[in-house]
């Protein structure tokens, strides 16, 4: 229940299209966590980022969307030996561009909210992805 | 919907005592945001800092307990003229010490969480506490 390990913050964009959809990425099967689960875009804020900074940067290099950022929607956890990592989960919406993925994914997917249950996603954002479809 | 405003980060910390209760802290009159409304622990993320490190040195300045970090509890959000502040709600556990508050606050309590929605809180943690009230 109490953990002494140290808390990093990474952000998750949960990004929509202007039908509704939202981006799911499948991560590369060479990732190191996870491999072949499917997540959102993002991750560590830099020092010195704002949030939104840190979530449109993140966007631009795993994706190559242009978004704006929206509200924050949730808040997730996951926990490895030596860390552990908070993920602020934010709304995105897309602006310009099309998907261009980085090594670190090899597919994506548009998918309507309440749709998300059905990806195999990574766990720390399964419960998250639950309360979007009862949404 | 969408801001462009730049979104700053502040961790709260729902701390609970060895009884299950946690801690609401009153805000004093003189304070620039939210006078006498109640309102959790905790702080803006000072650079180079891990999240855990931030929430136990901001109940540490503004209690006067040490505590230990738990669970990834929530998010929530507010918005001012020229800003967003998005908080990260962590589960804090007390370790030791006496309450002894700071000029920001000028009351406090220790609160069952189904009784939090009893408490006049400041706005952004209204929807957290009614959903704690309802665990």
């Amino acid at each position: 229940m109490t953990s002494r390990k140290p808390l990093a913050l990474s952000v998750k964009v949960l990004v929509f299209d202007n039908e509704g959809r939202c981006l799911v990425l499948k991560r590369s099967m060479a990732s190191k966590g996870n491999p072949g689960k499917w997540d959102f875009p993002g991750g560590k804020v830099d020092p010195g980022e704002t949030l939104d900074e840190a979530a449109r940067r993140e966007v631009l290099e795993e994706t190559g969307l242009e978004i704006t950022i929206g509200r924050v929607l949730g808040a997730a956890e996951s926990e490895s030996p030596t860390s552990r990592i908070a993920y602020l989960i934010l709304e995105g919406h897309f602006v310009s561009g099309e998907v261009r993925l980085s090594e670190e994914h090899e597919e994506f997917a548009w998918v309507a909210p309440e749709d998300l249950h059905e990806y195999d996603l990574v766990s720390q954002l399964r419960a998250f992805a639950l309360s979007r479809s009862r949404d």
